[in-house]
C-alpha cells in the first residue's frame, strides 16, 4: 500500500460512510431525511412517509453456510430489513431481492433461499417487488431494500431523544449473540468428523434467535394502539451499547441505564455461565437481537409500563453527563461503542 | 452434483426469476406492479407513481478494474439506475449505495469510486440517502438501489404495445459493445507490459460509451414537452433484439424492423469492420448501451420524427407474425434474444 493511502478498518464503517457522505445534501424535495438513520425517509406527497433501508450481506463475512441453513439465510436476510423499518416506527411493504450466485449454488439450493425470504414476506405482509440475479465469482451475495411507510410525519428517527426522556427495550438481549457462540462451537467440534450430532439441548432459543431474528412489528402496532409516539428509536442489531449511543449523538444528549434492568432470557445466562462470558459484557455488545431501543417522554411512564415485553431500562439526561450504566452495586460504568465492525476483517481471497 | 439438482445456467437469469418469482401475489395495495418490468411501480397515495430499480454489480462479472477506472465505475454504477427509471418514463429522484469493499482497496479508492456516484447524482439531481458497507471476502461488490417517481398513470410498462405501433429508439447502438471490445483487446495487447500505452486514437467515443454512459433522461423529458405517451417503454441494456423479445412477450404482440434504420455511429462501423464482426449483429446484441427503446401510437408519428436522437426503426405487429428484421435486401431474418446471459459463467474460485 502507499504512503498517501489510508486503511479502511482505520477509520471503520461509519467513519468511512462519514466521509464518504460528507457534505451531501438533498436536492429533491421529496428527500425527508438522507444518510444516517436506519431508513431514509421520502416524501412524496399524500398521507404517507416513505422508508427505504437496505442491507448487503455477503456469505462468510455476514453469514457462514456450514450451520446456517439458507432457508434461515433467507428468512432473516429479509427480516433484518423489515426491522429497520420498524425502528423508524413503519411498516414494512416491499423488497427487491438481488442475488450474486456461484457455481456450486444450484436452482434448488437457491430456491431454499427464496423459500425463506417468501415466507418471511407473508408473515410480514410484504411484497417482493423486484430484484436483480448475477453469476458470483466468490460465493453467495444477499443485496436487499426494504421500502415500507409510516403515516407522514409519525416515523420516528434517532434524534428526537429529549433529557428525562424514558429508554425502553423490547424483548431480551443478548440471546442472538450466545446462538452465535453455541453454533461457532459445534462447528468446531464437527470439524473432520461425519458422525457429528450438534447438541442444543436446552439451548434452543439461543439457537432460534440466532438463525431466525423476527422484526418487532407487534411493538410498532402495540405504540400506535396505546397512543405512545417515541421520541427517537432504532433497532439493536450491532448492540444494546452501539444503539444508544447512536441515539446520544445524534439527539445530542446522554444517558443512564440500569444494568439489573437489562432484559436477559435465562439461557443466555446459563450460556455465558458455560462459556464464562460477562452476560452483562453479552447483552450490551452482542448483536443481532433486532430488539427495538426507543425513548418515550416521562409522560407515558404508565403506559410504557403496561406494554408486554417492553421494559424501561433507564433514562435520558443532559450530554454533559456522559452515557454510563449504573451497575448493580450502584457505581457508574461508562458506555462504549463497541459493537461489531464489519469492516475489520476484510481480506481478500480471491484477489 | 445430485441428479436432482439442477444447474443454474440451464434456466438462465429469466428463466430462474420467473420460477423463484412463480406466484407471487402481491398483498399491498400501494404495490401497482411487481416484478419484471425495468422497475416496480408503487402508488402510495398522491400524485406520483413511485418507480424502485436495483442493480448488482460485481467485479469480474459486470466490471474488470484492469481498464475501468473506480470513478468512471461509479458513474456507470449510478447511471444503469437512473437509466432503469427513465426506462418507465420517469424521474430518478434517490439512491441507495451498498458496497462490499475487500482488503485491497484503500479509503482513497473508495473515495474515487464514491465521486463517480455523486458526479452522476449530481448532474442527474439525485440525492444519495442511505446504503451499507462491509468487508467483504470477494472483490468489490456494488449494489444501488434507485428510486423514482413519475406522474400517477404516466409509468411506462412494457406490456403496453399494440398493433401498428411504431418503434422507436434513441441515440445510435453498439458503441458500448465494440468498446469493450476494444478494451478488451488493449487489456491482452498490454498483459506483461509497463510500457504499454493503449491506442484509443479515432475511438474515443466508443470507449467512452462503454466506460461513462449516460441516462436517456432528456428524451423523457423531450417526450413530455412534446406531449408524447409511450405505449411500451424498456432501456437497451442487453441489446436491442432481447429488448425488443421483451415488449413483444410482454405485450403479446410481434414486430418488423428494418436493418438500415438502426442506428449505429461511424466509429462503431469502423471498429467493427477492424475487427471483422457482423456491424447489425453487434447493434442488435452488444449490451449496454442504454439507450431508450419504446413504441408510440402510429398517430404519434409526425411528432417523433421530430424528436432530435430518435429515430423510428419499425412497427409492431400482430402476434402470430413474430419478431422479424427486413433486412436490405427485403428478406425476413426472425429476432432472437441473445443478449449477455449474466449467469452463463458462475465459476467459483474462491469456494
Amino acid at each position: 500500500m502507499n504512503e498517501n493511502q489510508t486503511e479502511i478498518s482505520s477509520l471503520g464503517e461509519f467513519g468511512l460512510i462519514d466521509r464518504l457522505t460528507e457534505a451531501i445534501t438533498p436536492v429533491n424535495e421529496a428527500t425527508a431525511l438522507g444518510v444516517g438513520d436506519d431508513c431514509a425517509i421520502l416524501h412524496y406527497d399524500g398521507d404517507k412517509d416513505i422508508l427505504v433501508t437496505t442491507d448487503l450481506l455477503l456469505e462468510n463475512v455476514h453469514f457462514d453456510l456450514t450451520y446456517v441453513p439458507l432457508k434461515h439465510l433467507g428468512y432473516k436476510s429479509a427480516i433484518v430489513n423489515f426491522s429497520d423499518v420498524c425502528a423508524m416506527n413503519g411498516t414494512p411493504r416491499q423488497i427487491t431481492v438481488s442475488l450474486g450466485i456461484s457455481k456450486r449454488f444450484t436452482v434448488e439450493h437457491i430456491e431454499e433461499l427464496y423459500a425463506g425470504i417468501r415466507l418471511a414476506c407473508e408473515i410480514y405482509g410484504v411484497d417482493i417487488v423486484g430484484g436483480d440475479t448475477s453469476a458470483s465469482h466468490q460465493g453467495l451475495v444477499i443485496s436487499i431494500t426494504c421500502i415500507g411507510d409510516a403515516p407522514h410525519g409519525k416515523a420516528v428517527r434517532r434524534s428526537g431523544a429529549h433529557d428525562t426522556d424514558l429508554i425502553c427495550v423490547s424483548g431480551d438481549l443478548g440471546a442472538a449473540y450466545m446462538g452465535l457462540q453455541l453454533l461457532e462451537r459445534e462447528k468446531v467440534a464437527s470439524a473432520g468428523r461425519t458422525d457429528f450430532v450438534p447438541d442444543f439441548a436446552g439451548k434452543e432459543y439461543l439457537v432460534e434467535r440466532q438463525l431466525k431474528p423476527e422484526a418487532r412489528r407487534d411493538i410498532v402496532k402495540a405504540l400506535a394502539e396505546k397512543g405512545i409516539q417515541p421520541t427517537a428509536m432504532i433497532d439493536i442489531s450491532d448492540g444494546l451499547s452501539s444503539e444508544l449511543m447512536h441515539i446520544c449523538k445524534e439527539s445530542k444528549c446522554g444517558c443512564r441505564i440500569y444494568e439489573d434492568r437489562i432484559p436477559i432470557d435465562y439461557q443466555t445466562a446459563v450460556m455465558a455461565e458455560e462459556l464464562n462470558m460477562n452476560l452483562v459484557t453479552a447483552a450490551l455488545n452482542g448483536g443481532e437481537d433486532y430488539e427495538l431501543l426507543f425513548t418515550v417522554p416521562l409522560t407515558d411512564h404508565e403506559k410504557v409500563d403496561k406494554m408486554e415485553g417492553v421494559k424501561v431500562i433507564g433514562y435520558i439526561c443532559k450530554e454533559e453527563l456522559g452515557s454510563a450504566m449504573i451497575t448493580r452495586d450502584g457505581s457508574e460504568f461508562p458506555l462504549r461503542a463497541q459493537g461489531w465492525n464489519p469492516l475489520a476483517d476484510a481480506d481478500d481471497s480471491a484477489n
